[in-house]
């Protein structure tokens, strides 16, 4: 047995990068902005992903379980550990959104894993067991507003409920993990583990401009999605005259300009960390000779200060009642997702800001503006959350990037950190 | 043999209401705003359609023909006519929007045809053939801008680049097509024609307004299609300042403000002939939580005065060029349908005039706001067209309707003025 503290010598970047080279293949694009993938829950390209997952975690000799909503955790007990001693926990997830990239949420369930073979290695004295976790439909982008599993495994949603979300084509979440052979058993439960760790690229610029090797996560923004239904009358686009014409998509344009209007309002009050954003719009019937009859938008307000977006949310309502009286339409509002601000816990963040001094590299506290399934487990244990950091800033789009050298880096941070926690 | 102008008396509204009700039942949609149609070209609904046609013209004693991009036509040669003149041909077109109306096209082809139909009964005097033809993809809903078949019986396009067309699929005009058994040889030459008549709904409210049973169409606007895209940088909605992003959604819509701004203003100058409108709006990557990337718009601009759609497309395109400065947008603009206003025949309209006055039914000139066969059909020979009344203008939706009165005795008016061309 070896102090844990030379763990982070023993993480290789060969297998981090190996492992994510290898996810990539799954679901992907190639465009001329890079390399990208489509992973969506429950599909062809996911099967594979999971699969080859836990092929890895078996190789690595961890006890793999795959719960009810198809949540994977891969447990290790070091030698001399307590295997009853709660464990602390890792990971991120393995979907993406369409067109994404490679890095979102892979970095952090192979930076777990290779945290482990690095434990391993030299053979570290620790005393509760490590569990390597990959956690259901992150991104949201089939079945749910996203960060479905962890919401599960927090207690926040019954496995019966996540179960029974549907997609457009009305597949259920249970039919298709049962189609791609993820549908487990059981719940896997956050609230047993005594902390968690997420390693995850920063999908911003701060690192960056900052020259940080990681950032340590203070707090995760709130994010409310509101789902608004705007209804005009589908005409032909040619003989109904413009005053005749109740039109659903200049209406909806009117509100995609507030979104950003009321938003950058609140920037200019409160500084950046708020951000608003119309990323899903749907015209009915969507033709090019038919005055568009409806749209749906989906709108993504985001930030530390929940009363800052509940002041952009008032200017929407006030909106969309003056586009009723002025434009005739009739709208719907619904505000389906709502997670308020969290913060990190002070144990995980001081670990992980001594696990950067221990490997030697700048470290920057900063929030996230993107949402993880460390929010929901949050709720309910000890939870850290590390940065690595982002060329460009790009994410979501197969221009993301992350270079190799910058991810074992981080995942020797984490390696660190998990050892600290594990430890006495 | 009598009279043609006792014609009228003969023509059956049962049998018209049948032929298009029971069309209205292929693709059939139902919504809680009336009974609608989807019948997109080379769909199965679609073979249906054309099927029911030909049944119902040979049935009728119609020498049927398909052309090589699915025209229909069904030949009558009256007794006593000469069967090498030049026909007399009248008709439209079967296939509808999306979620469109089930008299929309529908009526020209049957009303043809029960024109036919009352003139044979009355055994009616006349010269020259008459042809009921049904047009291929008049909406464009699926393969082009529209009026494809007219285009080519016009010599506007070629069989060949008709046929290469391709659907969003990558489905060619010329497979869907063979795949419902409806591609047919040669080519349906309008140029052969002595003249051509449509009836079709109004798709306004202007007959209603006035209580005029018909109207005789004057002239039919000419149509600028223009397809702009705008590409943005996808990107991760919550950790993507708004400074730091290029949102493409922001920047379409306000092009969409544009096109109705811009066409207001020439509403105000010139009144309410021109109509400006974005129909079509695709998103992508379209998912909640990312900066949409690229923005594909397609906008329909419309009127009897080219100079005022040009002053149109004038104003879309420098704002295009602010958005590219101020937003940091790329775009692209294209025109791909152009087509220019078109006047009816002079003895087309006065025969439709005598006609309305022999049924003894109160007329009004009006211009058509929407694109018909006719336009192409205009530039190779003599044409007219005559409109039935839409409750509430409404049509490109279920809601369109038109009472079966008002379609048998516009079908009366279309018999007298068949009989009219095809007589001495």
């Amino acid at each position: 047995m070896s102090t844990p503290e030379s763990a982070h010598q023993c993480v290789s970047e060969q297998r981090l990068r190996d492992d994510i080279s290898r996810t990539a293949e799954f679901g992907a694009i190639e465009t001329d902005r890079g390399h990208g993938r489509t992973v969506l829950t429950g599909t062809e390209a996911n099967r594979k992903a999971r699969e080859y997952f836990v092929d890895r975690l078996e190789a690595a000799g961890l006890d793999v379980r795959v719960d009810a909503v198809g949540n994977i955790a891969g447990r290790w007990v070091p030698e001399g550990a307590d295997s009853t001693a709660s464990p602390v926990a890792c990971g991120s997830h393995l979907d993406s959104v369409p067109e994404g990239g490679i890095f979102d949420g892979v970095l952090g369930v192979y930076s777990g894993l290779e945290a482990v073979r690095a434990l391993q290695r030299v053979d570290a004295d620790l005393d509760r067991p490590i569990d390597v976790v990959c956690f259901t439909e992150e991104e949201g982008a089939r079945f749910s507003n996203g960060v479905l599993g962890s919401s599960v495994a927090s207690g926040r949603q019954t496995v019966e409920d996540a179960l029974a979300r549907e997609d457009t084509d009305g597949v259920t979440v249970e039919m298709a993990l049962s189609d791609i052979g993820f549908r487990g058993s059981g719940r896997l439960d956050a609230s047993t583990w005594d902390s968690w760790l997420e390693l995850h690229v920063e999908q911003g610029e701060r690192l960056q401009d900052a020259n940080a090797a990681v950032g340590i996560v203070s707090a995760i923004t709130g994010t409310v999605r509101c789902a608004v239904g705007i209804e005009g009358e589908a005409n032909h686009s040619g003989s109904t005259t413009m005053a005749e014409r109740t039109d659903a998509l200049t209406a909806a344009s009117e509100l995609v300009l507030e979104v950003e209007h009321a938003t950058e309002a609140v920037v200019a009050d409160h500084g950046d960390t708020v951000v608003g954003t119309v990323g899903k719009l749907d015209v009915s019937p969507n033709a090019i000779n038919v005055v568009p009859g409806r749209v749906e938008l989906g709108i993504d307000i985001r930030d530390v200060r929940y009363e800052s977006m509940e002041r952009i949310i008032d200017r929407l309502t006030e909106r969309l009642a003056q586009l009723e009286t002025e434009r005739g339409v009739e709208t719907t509002f619904e505000r389906p997702y709502d997670i308020a601000p969290s913060e990190m816990s002070e144990r995980c963040t001081s670990g992980l800001e001594r696990a950067a001094e221990t490997v030697g590299v700048p470290s920057l506290s900063l929030h996230s503006g993107a949402g993880h399934d460390t929010m929901h487990v949050a709720s309910v244990t000890d939870t850290g959350m590390l940065f690595a950091p982002s060329h460009g800033g790009f994410s979501h789009s197969p221009r993301e990037w992350t270079d190799w050298s910058s991810c074992a880096t981080a995942t020797q941070v984490l390696a660190t950190g998990l050892a600290d926690l594990a430890g006495d």
